[in-house]
């Protein structure tokens, strides 16, 4: 089976260059998963010795710890600083970008609204830099709100521009002065528009990721707007020849959180069929 | 024939200012028309000397000027203040607030957007307060310009809130930073969305402003929408019994430009019909 890789798939930026930390540092422990891929964790701990602390106390305990891709709130990271800890930043740098700006505008006394779902990970850290914060995951939610006469918007790293830009509608009509900070991090729509390309090349497409995984989900629909033989797939275990009957040309992408290794074996195992 | 009279009509705050200023500065000169409106500008001469200089040359002649409330550009208000005259601002503070924005921002270096009539002195004025200034009146006027990361928008006081929240939303995607100014005065929609409500209960509408105003045009619209008896008229002169034959109830409003003194005018005319 000939086989054609998406134009972009798999990792994002902070991603790769969070498991490149991990990987120069054996044997510390990550606060908090690194990233969202238990397979990947796993060969973290198995090749390097870089084990999970689920807890902050579990997280004290080691001499070295890594701060996950996702960032961890400001609390913790003073707690963690206090200690004879040696800390390794492997926040994405797209996400200590919004920490800053909500640390920076709430010394400033803007009130800080976050476009971003409440118990994500990295919307809890960057909710921790500010004093007067409002986290809204629509629209809908301000419509009730009062506000300061000030406010400043971010938005967690992989939200829609289109809703963020709505949200920034209504606060400008809202308040006397709207800081709009555009912290969306493009990765996520590059995966999108790839797909949407390489799946109406092909008469078979592959999407490799968690069954549960929100972004990988998002690419199969995608997929399967151009191309109904679609299928989702959390490694190479999963495929079935049958699938390749009568098919010329399979297409092949990743969800956000998938390492390239997995992506290969799944991709190796298609050209042999 | 029974009247009544819209909740919010004619001048606003910032007009009603400006005229007091006036009155109070017999033998001044405004340089450019204070207001919109040639009846109002003609009582002033008559009632409190107080003249009209069309031009910089000509306003500088006299010893004292009173800037207009839609004000002036920096440029000429420095020529003005270089001279051994007295300034009177009567600037309407709706307008000053977006020229002290602009200046401010354009200082701290940011792009600045002004979503505004590139013609209106208003706009004019506000935009000579910074460097780096784009004017549009619409959107797609946006779409293929470059911007720097860090851009800061007002808008023209009588623009639509609904338009400047999309251009806010708009240039949010574009730029790493869009500092929003919400600028717009409330007073225009205060007459739009009262004469909705009084044309709903009348069954004449009498809308007192000049021909070629655009608010006076758009109350004239909105009253169209429910009662299909209404007349845009300039004074009570231009009033025709006919109208109001077989009518019980006549509803009047005036649009921003037009002076107390002709509505009531009007409003003693048609009570006498």
């Amino acid at each position: 089976m000939k086989v054609k890789v998406a134009k972009k798939y798999g990792f994002c930026f902070g991603v790769k260059r969070a498991i490149q930390i991990a990987e120069r540092n054996r044997h510390a422990t990550t606060f908090g998963p690194l990233i969202h891929n238990a397979k990947e964790i796993e060969r973290l701990q198995k090749d390097f010795d870089v084990s999970l602390s689920e807890t902050l106390a579990q997280a004290q305990d080691s001499k070295s710890v890594i701060v996950r891709t996702h960032g961890i709130t400001k609390g913790d990271l003073q707690t963690l600083k206090s200690q004879q800890i040696r800390i390794v930043d492997a926040t994405c740098p797209f996400v200590t970008k919004p920490q800053n700006i909500v640390e920076k505008m709430s010394q400033e006394n803007y009130q800080i609204i976050i476009f971003g779902d409440s118990n994500h990970p990295e919307v809890k850290g960057v909710a921790s830099y500010g004093e007067n914060v409002i986290i809204v995951a629509k629209l809908e939610e301000l419509y009730d709100l009062t506000f300061s006469k000030k406010v400043a918007l971010v938005s967690q790293t992989t939200k829609q521009p289109e809703q963020f830009g709505k949200i920034a509608a209504y606060l400008a009509s809202r308040v006397n002065e709207c800081r709009v900070f555009n912290t969306i991090c493009n990765a996520t729509f590059e995966n999108q528009s790839a797909v949407d390309e390489l799946s109406q090349e092909v008469d078979i497409m592959i999407i490799v990721g968690g069954k549960n995984s929100s972004n990988t989900k998002q690419l199969l629909k995608i997929a399967q707007t151009h191309c109904a033989d679609s299928y989702l797939v959390e490694d190479e275990n999963e495929l079935d020849s049958m699938w390749f009957h009568n098919k010329t040309l399979c297409g092949i992408t990743a969800g956000a959180s998938t390492p390239d290794w997995i992506i290969q074996r799944v991709q190796a195992k298609i050209e042999q069929i």
